[in-house]
């Protein structure tokens, strides 16, 4: 029998098995034509996925958090001003990135499950001259969704330079970079992309490329120094061999597979099944009784869930029994909250068929532990929502 | 008909099918039982294969100039001095990333095909406070090898910290980190490591993490401080779950598989073999009258080969020939004699077979161009030497 379990967790995720397959193909040469078509045609891919025409796309071996950390030690200068937008675990982490690059930093914090209102970021910005302001798409502790198109366009009013936390919503979540004028988006390779992890991925405007050549200072960080690695990707797209350090060429191959899925399937069409499958989700959870952390619908991730444990559940136990079902689900990483909450990814590659499935562990992971409800209740939500 | 080249550049290089097929095994979590244990498991076989017993690994998201990188930025602070014994292009790249980071850089640099005099280094260690040298173990540039183990002891004596760059050496070279006290032995997964790229690797020794506690001055790079990795490396050698940034699962997977193909062969033989087949390499292209960049026989790398193009051979002509014989081998990098060399990897699971391959396409590309040779004699004189 096949031994192994369903990968529900906000990243990595289930990938396609096309994906797999390309990642274990025979190791090329980075500088080998075939990896330099590879390599180049996964950059122009990034601009149709990023809806960044104009934006230079970087290619990096590292995980999300190198892609957050290039994005600020590139733009921000010691001493200079930046807001951090924080709806959880990962705003935290850009107030620590900003911080080891001497900027002063505000952080507006949301209570759990919320955001910040857009009157109190208009009001900070207006109060200083900000540098940059970060947003986090989708904050991975919290599953709260930020609509980042208002925020940019106040930031635009004030001339701050916007990077948007994408690691858990780029290719999931609906994302305009040009259209909405903002000047980072980032991920990692391992969440709505459908790749395994290990790649840094992030297109940047013409305006913030500017902003990195006029510095007035130098990046104060080697391996994640725009100088080091823009020659590289004008050397891909340009088709021509180059070398800083080795691209990690099988990554990448699997890259190019999966950046060609979504294109085929066409942007839009993946993240309008993304919306569908995560409102029908959330319906599904609803019915049988579970609260999102999120509080508004309109807030909520629609590349993962975060979900309270009902009252009396134990969560080690839930994750375990869950396991039991064969799915793979993630606890809690928001510290206030931990264990009281569980998390679910829906991003990807998935299938109605995943989810059904982890609808069916939750409701018997729940039921093992005495919880009331009618088995397969949520699972028929979810279907006639779709 | 199978259709793919040799892989014979100085990394990557070809990797043993079960590497690949680990790979390409469907993604897990980052926190599942199995991972966790794979994720351990490779930094207990990387302190035998470093021959580090009391050291402490590193498996990082990134290329090898990550480890570079991270090797540097944790132990160096602003003002302080630092060596640099450069026996080529990495020794340059030494000195890039040591003054990004406020240290006062001076570069020892060899004649090239040479190695720098132990008494130059002495010389220069003794003259004033150094907090650290870095050694290229072998340089991929130009194919030099030094011997890290006397410059070590000089080191030592003055009470400087080592940093030894085996990107191109490390299980395919001679390395003792206990034994010779080095502080850091980092490298790339591309390399004799033998896994596809994408892992910067490297052990730190119990001195070097204290003097990293000890710092003045915090690191100046987010994603490359210990601060953020050290728990998670811990906490996987516990085999307890935690998480900074995701690591990258698929390529962590391969490493453990060729880490236990060369912890079964054991890391001695490995080594020895590189030995052997490098001699005896050596030897057959010296006998169709080529020349090493290495002006020494025991300053030339056994993992890798740098090698002069003989009077009236055109180089990109030369590559293009050996690409028709379905062998890739590398050109120059070495800015001041790029064109008038190229190079040769012999590292990792490569095969007896995958060398006569090689010099067969060398000779046939070079009988192309009118060189005179008998053809076969230089794997005549290899297969002999075995």
């Amino acid at each position: 029998m096949k031994n192994r379990k369903l990968l529900m967790i906000p990243g990595p995720i289930e990938v396609d098995p096309s994906v797999l397959r390309a990642i274990g193909e025979v190791t090329t040469s980075h500088v080998a034509p075939n990896f330099i078509e590879c390599f180049g045609n996964s950059i122009e891919l990034m601009r149709k996925i990023w809806q960044a025409p104009y934006g230079q796309p970087f290619i990096i071996a590292g995980s999300g958090t190198l892609a957050m950390d290039m994005a600020v030690c590139n733009l921000i200068e010691p001493e200079e001003n930046a807001l951090v937008i924080s709806t959880g675990y990962f705003g935290e982490r850009y107030k620590n990135i900003l911080t080891t690059y001497g900027a002063k930093v505000t952080v507006l914090q949301a209570e759990i499950g919320e955001i910040v209102p857009l009157e109190e970021v208009e009001k900070e910005l207006s109060s200083k001259d900000y540098k940059l302001v970060t947003i986090t798409h989708v904050d991975t502790s919290t599953g709260v969704l930020n609509d980042p198109q208002p925020i940019a366009e106040i930031a635009q009013k004030y001339n701050t330079l916007t990077i948007l936390d994408g690691v858990c919503a780029t290719a999931g979540e609906i994302s305009k970079q040009e259209e909405w004028g903002i000047d980072v988006v980032l991920t990692g390779s391992q969440k709505a992309i459908g790749v395994p992890p290990g790649l840094a991925l992030f297109v940047v405007s013409e305006k913030a490329m500017n902003v990195w050549k006029n510095r007035k200072n130098p990046v104060q960080n080697y391996y994640g120094s725009f100088t080091n690695w823009l020659p590289i990707m004008k050397a891909y797209e340009e088709r021509k061999p180059s070398y800083f350090g080795t691209p990690p060429v099988n990554l990448i191959r699997a890259l190019e597979v999966s950046l060609n899925l979504i294109n085929n399937e066409g942007i839009e069409n993946r993240i309008a099944t993304h919306l569908v499958y995560a409102k029908a989700f959330r319906k599904a959870i609803q019915k049988i009784g579970l609260e999102l952390v999120p509080k508004k619908e309109d807030e909520a991730a629609n590349t993962m869930s975060a979900i309270y444990y009902p009252e009396g559940i134990d969560g080690n136990q839930f994750i375990k029994g869950i396991s039991e079902y064969g799915v793979i689900l993630a606890g809690g990483l928001h510290s206030e909250i931990k264990t009281k909450y569980f998390r679910v990814g829906h991003m990807g590659a998935i299938t109605k068929s995943d989810i059904v499935v982890t609808l069916s562990a939750i409701e018997f992971a729940l039921a093992k532990q005495k919880y009331k409800l009618t088995i397969g209740e949520s699972i028929g939500t979810f279907l006639e929502n779709l």
